[in-house]
């Protein structure tokens, strides 16, 4: 990835970055925003100048507590690697730090920036603004993006709690695996032109929209219509970058003005470091040792299938996917970068 | 409601405060948070001494940006309101102000708190956790509270944008207006104490449990879920009050140690306020001109409803229900403040 960066005239710095995150996603197995997109997603638009190799980062405003940020166009990594470290550095000097950044990209997955917050005891968020896919309540046409919210606080023994979720029910492209299976999608996922609810995969995906995190109005989807809205208020709106139907995807042929939130919250500011850790873990035991529902056997705290995924891959390998392999390969072919890796087996991992 | 308060020896100034906050509820048309709930929860808990009528409010730490608060015990509403004109001032003062608040009781609407910000071309929120009544994902107990997020966000000729939701997909009262009317509730609101999707609302309300917003896992309830945690972390864990399954009800022989947390961003910290408000504007507008769905004719902004309601109660008074005045005509009886309104009639009203 840094090799393909690099030969797309990345600096090298900026090239690291983003591989690491690209990396940290298929090591977490959010598959869908890793490795998969370098090609398709950041090389064919760093190919044709629709982001600017050497994202230019400039500072439009700045106080003790806040930064609004312009990514120049560049690669969505690492202007949000950037903002998230300066927002750390304000919350040590002054509790609390904030940033936006507008005329950006696409970012990889949001849980990354605010995870950097954790080794310093602080409450890190994060929020992008995304290409419309969602349709408001009561309407037909994807207006908002799927504009995820993400949320990571430490604990002591425990795993930190990390929440990095869409704001619609599925992304859009848990659809395409149904299409290309050929299979119903579950009533609530999606509609069709018309903004009526529907089983068919192709429907939603030719001129259909994803339903928000609720789904219709009785089960209260205006909720999530309204999340993902407050999303796009942070990320765009007061970025100052492109928002709503505005936003353009990844097959435009001009720049996409994405938008990005971030946040730090020094915990210490609040409340002891220690009793809050202790409680952070006693929340979590509790929720986890309450009584399982019929059938189940295991309650799960967010991020918590995603750290025991990253450590297997630390020891194991990081798995690629057969759709990854092939991506990989004939990407690299392109641009004589030859894929090398050889498969393992499992006989071959460490005890 | 001011002479109820003062009975119960709340303070004048408080008293008004808190008067102020359960009208406006019942303004905006969320009269389960209003005047309903003067004797069965303040009144019943302040003559009990399980809310210390003087709310003897504390600082228990402060930066220039933060600030952690202890409630005495006191009403839920006069330690918020003075909380987030706190977090107003140091907002103004440094771009952003954030404020928790242990040791409280229930506050009414977390909209109103939000809503406080609007006037000084801030943004606003709150958090407050509350009672379990939601079941995790898998699990079959009610863990965590209805968690309200509230969000306010100034437009310039359009409403601002004011999303108030509870993290469950329904509060607790519309299983119980069901379970009045003997009808069936629509799937996917509530469990039963086994943890299967139940459509009786009898079963919900006796060791049941409230499903969170997004309903089952597979239209991803667990997002629902991961935002009442998030809640439950701001206002619970990090400022050191009750959380999780040890909050404890109206019911409850001891103090309930309800914990809240409150924001305000500057907007002009991160971008000029005039555009700002003019973006705003523009997207609001284009989702609600956006094309509707088959059978709808208008699409909402999050909040637009409610001030549509309070502006007409500006002019023609505020209705209650007859549950509503039934309530105050035998509590204010029990203690001697006789109900005095006289019902209008349509007739009456101005033009």
């Amino acid at each position: 990835m840094i090799r393909c960066f690099t030969q797309w005239e990345v600096p090298q710095s900026d090239a690291q970055i983003a591989a690491e995150i690209l990396l940290s996603a298929d090591k977490r197995g959010v598959d869908s925003h890793g490795i998969i997109r370098l090609f398709s997603y950041y090389g064919s638009r760093l190919q044709k100048r629709l982001i600017d190799p050497k994202s230019p980062v400039s500072v439009l405003r700045e106080t003790l507590t806040t930064l609004a940020l312009d990514g120049g166009n560049g690669l969505g990594h690492p202007v949000s690697y950037k903002a998230m470290q300066m927002v750390i550095e304000k919350a040590k000097e002054n509790s609390v730090g904030f940033a936006t950044v507008r005329n950006s990209n696409h970012f990889g997955i949001a849980g990354y920036y605010a995870m950097m917050a954790l080794p310093h005891n602080m409450i890190g968020i994060c929020y992008t603004n995304s290409t419309p896919l969602v349709a408001p309540t009561y309407g037909k046409k994807a207006m908002l993006g799927t504009n995820p919210i993400a949320v990571a606080v430490p604990a002591r023994s425990q795993l930190p709690f990390v929440l990095d979720m869409a704001t619609s029910i599925v992304p859009i492209g848990r659809i395409s695996v149904f299409q290309k299976k050929r299979k119903a999608i579950p009533s609530g996922w999606g509609m069709d032109s018309e903004g009526n609810p529907t089983e068919d995969p192709e429907k939603v995906l030719q001129g259909g929209a994803l339903m928000p995190l609720g789904g219709p109005e009785h089960l209260r989807g205006y909720k999530g219509y309204g999340l993902a809205l407050m999303v796009d208020i942070f990320a765009g709106v007061l970025a100052g970058a492109s928002f709503g139907e505005n936003i353009l995807g990844g097959e435009s042929e001009s720049p996409a003005n994405v938008g990005h939130f971030f946040g730090a919250f020094r915990i210490d500011a609040f409340r002891d470091i220690f009793e809050f850790k202790k409680d952070m873990d006693e929340i979590i035991t509790q929720l986890k040792d309450s009584p399982k529902a019929a059938g189940q056997e295991r309650i799960y705290i967010h991020g918590e299938k995603e750290f025991e995924r990253a450590a297997q891959a630390e020891i194991e390998g990081v798995p690629l996917s057969d759709a990854t392999v092939s991506v990989i390969r004939e990407g690299g072919e392109k641009f004589s970068i030859p894929f090398s890796l050889v498969p393992i087996k499992q006989a071959d991992l460490p005890d």
